[in-house]
């Protein structure tokens, strides 16, 4: 990916807030691991939610062949694939003013099916790996059976850029006096307490990597 | 909205986790506040994110009229528009049947820009309530010149459907027994501890809508 802009993804409104190197597209990826991925339908794009992982230059994402998105993601129509990370509400004085922090990576470009069988192993694992880092060498891996019933898609990242707004709210200056609460939330997100499965009775405690998996700061 | 199910949100791949009455949508709608909008472009579909709110059948959402999303959403051509709740990391003892606890709602259809003064002020208070309750009569509200660079939109939930998975993982019975952990992790998220604007010298606390803002709960 060069450092020249590809037309398809330049930020046009708020340009301040784009960023087109790798380092900001990259780490916004990794932060995350639901994306939304736009496709052609013969009734207009449609927009699903599906699980990712980047390797590299790419972005796996995976799902049946049965599905309408995965029947149609392999052709020559280009797809878009975003990941949005809610940072926090901004409130302002002016509700104008209001907004959210957030980071938000985009690219669009043609995904390709993957058939090297290797590959699709490869891509399964660092969607694995990016979404319960660990888990991939903790549970049983596919068999051939599992393997037929799973299609994996590849996304280069040729066309991508980084949109995000942080900091304070952005008041007018004739508004700072306003009587009015004027600063952020900050949005934090993690998981709970784990549910063993009501099948579970192996005397098997939680695996390491899942002691500390997502937790919430204790000091947000 | 009929009960019929329009064929183009109709749930093809695990249909038993779909949804189509009003209840599920709207809860689904009312339980959110970012969206993910797909619409046409000349190169393909351009999914991005964006803020919104319900009022009876019409979804809200707002931009600046130079944003390219918002010079075409208003057109004759279908956009989809999807919210997802992500509830809980799914850990089976496959890697085949881990999953995620979800509940996404989407809604394919013709938006249409609001023309009308007074419903642009009704769908930026549905918008603002829906994201941050109460706040629409702390803040100081939208002024004319602030209103000609604020472009709504409304799109009515004609076709719309939900689909959801819950609760524990659904291993295959042979692999019950392997000493592998399975379970649900929930996940949480809310608001952590408000940083006040550096600018913000005024006495005012913070106002009571705020004081549980999406507040973590303390047994989660």
């Amino acid at each position: 990916m060069s450092e020249s802009v590809d037309p398809l993804v330049k930020i046009t409104r708020v340009p301040e807030r784009g960023a087109y190197d790798k380092e900001s597209i990259y780490s916004t990826f990794d932060d995350g691991y639901l994306c939304h991925v736009a496709y052609e339908s013969d009734h207009g794009p449609v927009v699903l939610p599906t699980l990712y992982g980047r390797h590299e230059n790419f972005i796996y994402f995976h799902g049946s062949p049965a599905a309408g998105m995965f029947r149609r993601a392999n052709s020559d129509v280009n797809i878009s694939l975003v990941v949005t990370h809610v940072d926090g509400f901004v409130l302002a004085r002016s509700l104008f003013h209001h907004s959210m922090n957030y980071r938000s990576v985009v690219v669009i470009g043609k995904a390709e099916k993957v058939e090297d069988p290797k590959e699709v192993m490869h891509g399964l694992e660092v969607i694995t790996e990016n979404c319960l880092p660990g888990r991939w060498d903790e549970a049983r891996q596919p068999n051939d059976v599992e393997l037929r019933q799973t299609t994996v898609f590849r996304l280069e990242l040729t066309a991508a850029s980084v949109k995000a707004r942080t900091g304070a709210p952005g008041d007018d200056a004739e508004d700072i006096d306003l009587d009015i609460w004027a600063g952020v939330f900050p949005v934090v997100s993690g998981v709970g307490n784990p549910i063993p499965s009501p099948d579970f009775t192996a005397g098997t405690d939680l695996p390491s990597s899942l002691r500390t998996f997502r937790q919430i700061p204790e000091d947000a």
